[in-house]
């Protein structure tokens, strides 16, 4: 069987550089996804899949606690799924990608338009090629691989292509929401080939300091806002200290700071001669994989009331602390778990050595397939992080080929031969 | 003589009054000044001053190394200068206010018009009455008493209404530049009638701190230059506790933070998480009495490079300093200088006290009057510079009035009976 998945994946390579050239030659940029989706669901139409293409944004989703996103109108660009039934009794999995990518950013800095999908010494360029079109790719050329080779399975294998994942995932939302839940989930981000069994959630906070204008000339007159703010840091900075001490998963060995506390944004003061009386900061708390946001939310809130012991000003003028934007659940599963001795032993058989498995410093549509849709997850694809977002993104051809031999394997060991 | 004066004063106060209120109620905002300047015009010729009134812009103003001005039209604006002959061998003095006033702010914070003039319990409202048109109509006044009791003087009487004071001075540099200089001379700021012979200076900075961007998820793989700004700030609380330690002269016993230095303004980060790769301040530094602009300039430098030292970051990516918009030369009379003493007489006979005789915490034209025109400068004038610039300024008339006997009877004995 393995070695009918080697060659069909060998002589199809041609085949699979094209379908992704395809997809990456269609902007699928948040809003605009329905033209890459009609290539994938040609794709799954022509190889065999029960197709489910349904536009997101029932009211079930919309009020859900967990559903986070600025988007208003999801009509037109629907979500895909393709399902691969099983003879019954076999172990199911979901294959899950995300269709949206994020803009390109400046152009002139990008060697050739950013959707060119261009081929050049076993790189495929462009926006999405490594985030995740190639591990989406990856999946479908499995999927392909095991149909055409005639081998029938007992789990189901249930593939997805979503949108909104760079957005706060409420399309991954949306497939659990309908009831695709599984045994196992596979999820090829830009891992370069690493396993993630845990993944960093992240949530983004706004912190409004109060201060007392006063003309700059009679600055003890006034309460500076800045410098308040640089308490409400230092205080942060502690936050982190303590609250990466406690993790000893040796998967964050390699990771200096576990769960980082960034402060990524300041705007304080509006006058350079005037005290400022307001200044505001914005940043992501990295959330550890055994977290929940809730808990995440009480330590840092906790914290910042500490401020007003030393400091009165704060017990006066509390801090306005804001949950907004971008908010992404952590991923948790055990490192022993079958699912990454599954995929694990796969990696072996086709690279001949053992994989890396670590914990990832970003989140992923993981964290609601595992939180909400309990559904034991590892993050494993083809590309390199560095690229992913950045300009002149690239994949490496070979790279995805093994990735999609690697997830063929593990089909087949996961959901079993019928 | 003081007898005539008080007499004329005491008689002639709604006059003084009504000229108050016409001046505030002509809005003389930056570009604006040239309907209250018609009013000082006419008031000048009707008590009989030689009448000098030109616009300003020549050549020589603006190429002068202080002109500190982003105005680029001074044309129908004139400068006023009315001048009261002596019969020589007297010491002359000037007599400066400006004629430009602040914006009034948010016009619903006021209780009505900005500009209404309106008298209410013996204070007079407006935009402009105590920053400080007071002052003017205080110097008029005493002018006017002088003239109407038959009191003839040997020194000159260089009255001034300048434009320009609230963005850098640009009037009086022109008036000096002019050829006007004094043995003294006196600027009617609301000093709530307290005597400033020394004025603290000031000029704006801005510094621009870089980092290096990452993802908030790997914060470890870049620097964060808000946190790089952070140190910054630190630096320059030093820098303002060890040039404050140097400032030893009694006058500024009272003022916890001689020559503060602000920080009015922090920009930095697009993102909440990204590493942000660039932080900009914007501040206030003051400038001692006896300082000189490039000293202090040069003092902040050298501090700011010893950043590097403890931190080879500031070495690799140096700081870059700019000095733009405002900047006010500092003023620096002696406390015993024959001016404080006549003007400090003046003061006892009208209040039966002595006179707080203080350093300000703000520049006024002094500075260039001072230091270029090479003319002694004591800032004394009615009203509390808390209301100068907020919404509801206003003058006490009584205050206004009792700054013009001050005042006149300063230049009975300064400029001396003929």
């Amino acid at each position: 069987m393995e070695e009918k998945i080697k060659l069909w994946l060998k002589e199809n390579k041609v085949k699979g550089i094209k379908l992704l050239q395809k997809l990456v030659q269609e902007d699928s940029m948040r809003g605009n996804e329905s033209r890459a989706q009609a290539v994938i669901i040609e794709k799954c139409r022509r190889i065999g899949l029960s197709l489910d293409i349904w536009e997101i944004g029932e009211e079930s989703l919309l009020n859900h606690p967990d559903f986070c996103s600025d988007r208003k109108d999801f009509s037109g660009n629907p979500n895909v799924v393709g399902v691969l039934k099983g003879s019954g009794g076999g172990k199911s999995i979901i294959l899950n990608g995300h269709i949206d990518v994020v803009p390109p950013g400046e152009r002139k800095d990008w060697q050739d338009d950013p959707f060119s999908g261009r081929i050049e010494q076993g790189k495929l360029y462009g926006r999405g090629s490594t985030d995740m079109k190639g591990g989406t790719v990856a999946m479908l050329l499995a999927i392909e691989a095991i149909i055409s080779s005639g081998i029938k399975l007992k789990g189901d294998i249930i593939f997805q292509s979503v949108i909104e994942e760079e957005s706060g995932g409420a399309g991954t939302l949306a497939a659990v929401l309908r009831g695709y839940k599984a045994d196992g989930a596979i999820i090829p981000e830009p891992t370069n080939m690493k396993l993630f069994p845990k993944q960093q959630g992240s949530m983004w906070f706004r912190i409004s300091v109060k201060g007392k204008s006063a003309h700059g000339g009679t600055k003890y007159e006034g309460v500076n806002a800045i410098e308040k703010s640089m308490k409400v840091i230092k205080k942060l900075e502690e936050l982190e200290t303590k609250r990466n001490r406690r993790i000893t998963d040796p998967l964050y060995k390699n990771i200096p700071i576990p769960i980082p506390i960034n402060i990524g944004k300041i705007h304080g003061g509006e006058w350079p001669s005037s005290v400022p009386d307001l200044a505001v900061l914005e940043g992501r708390m990295g959330i550890a994989p055994d977290e929940t946001i809730e808990d995440a939310k009480k330590e840092m809130m906790a914290c910042l009331e500490e401020l007003a012991e030393k400091d009165s000003w704060f017990a006066d003028y509390p801090l306005i602390v804001e949950w907004f934007g971008g908010r992404w659940l952590p991923g948790n599963l055990e490192a022993d778990h079958p699912l990454i001795s599954v995929i694990s032993e796969s990696f072996e058989s086709v690279k001949k050595e053992k994989p890396v498995i670590e914990a990832s410093p970003w989140a992923t549509d993981g964290g609601i397939l595992s939180n909400i849709g309990k559904t034991p997850v590892v993050v494993f694809g083809p590309g390199v992080t560095k690229a992913a977002h950045d300009v002149n993104e690239y994949i490496v051809l070979e790279d995805m080929f093994e990735a999609s031999e690697i997830i063929a394997l593990t089909l087949l060991k996961w959901c079993e031969l019928s």
